[in-house]
């Protein structure tokens, strides 16, 4: 599927629209393939022990797939989260960015696929696997 | 299942070992059908337009499903999230809190699996489903 | 929710669509609460040890969902399932029948949500979990 | 993780343990990425219309995933699956085998957890997307 907004559209379009959510991310690199996101992991996004939160992991999820749906289709600000499973499997590393990988599955008229990796940076062990439905508004929306 | 850990308890454990839950979430009921809990909507958990975000429905959930575990197991700092499944169904009513019910549906020696309805306050509508399950640390833990 | 077919019209339209799930399925009730499905425990459902088996009852939940569906929006034989997650938590009793209740959580213009929980006939242990979306054709077809 | 059971290993072990199984599917390739499963399409697979129903689709899924755990620690006839979470994507192609691509993400001492990808065979589009977690036997079962 062709590419249609790149990283810095992204980070620009987070920017304007979800300004929370642009101190919390940002988007490393856009392809064909899909899109890597990063968490900038600061101490909101932690438990006791230091290490990232499930909600925080699931933020990353959520804000990948509805990232790597964009990507494709062009700004649409009113796309929801309609499904998502997630498997948490390790431990976050301690002290480090974590690193989300999001391919697009399907893309539909009303809805995109995606599933999600997320890695502790610097490490090739998955710390959770995500995937995710979106729905998406009609055209003119 | 007998409760060994009331509304109370439960309160003050998040109080003592999560603190910033404790902020974001109040156990409003404890029995033997579950657990009742709160999202103490604040600005932090929204998106523009105002309504609760994902991700702080996803938190939600999760406590939910953490405290139904303990009220039968007693506390236990180290579960933790192994997966979880939520579909997000209606627009969460603005300028209300959250109320989430959660139950137990088994408890083994390893894994709880919980699920969970999210409704706004004073509508009996589902605004989110979610099933969790948690991994248990042995006995001493 | 107002019921638009109930258990006999659900049953029948089971015979005349898809006459292979008649064989396996039966509809045991349908309310405003929901549907209650049975399978017809054969051999070609087991494993060995004489438990149902996963993919047995997958199918169960799924045409309980379906099902539910049905009996708000009227037959429409072409709704197609999007989503499924499910756990399962127990070993199901051998030599009884499975029974599912199913209840509708929503029921949009394109989707619809259900839960749907599985027991052992005359056990009240949930034997497995499932949640299920349903993509509703549109009103013609 | 190193390859325990290569292709032939695990189909004698289905052949000898679920022989109904065996009936339905057959391994293609075993290797350090994973598995790919073939289900060998049949009358009993499919929906009205011709196409591989959801629950056949279900339970290419769990043997795929089911198979790749064994392809890492040995045969093991009692692991069970606990979770699976399963996206419909496209409707298959009729008249063709459907080919499975499992992976597993985690293999820990209790669970394993895979993903599963399913195909129309000679076609590069997924069909469903699955999710499963394993339970695994203590050893010396």
């Amino acid at each position: 599927m062709t590419v249609v907004m790149n990283a810095q559209d992204l980070q620009a379009f987070m920017r304007e629209v979800f300004q929370q959510m642009a101190d919390d991310f940002a988007v490393d690199h856009v392809d064909e393939e899909g899109v890597t996101m990063r968490l900038l992991t600061a101490e909101r996004h932690l438990r006791p022990g230091g290490t990232v939160s499930g909600p925080a992991m699931f933020g990353l999820a959520d804000v990948t797939a509805y990232l790597v749906t964009l990507s494709r289709i062009g700004p649409k600000a009113l796309a929801v989260t309609t499904n998502c499973s997630i498997d948490f499997m390790r431990k976050p590393v301690a002290g480090v960015d974590l690193v989300a990988k999001g391919r697009l599955l399907k893309l539909g008229k009303q809805l995109s696929v995606s599933d999600v990796l997320i890695y502790s940076e610097g490490s090739d062990k998955v710390v959770a696997r995500a995937s995710l439905t979106y729905a998406i508004p009609p055209s003119g929306v």
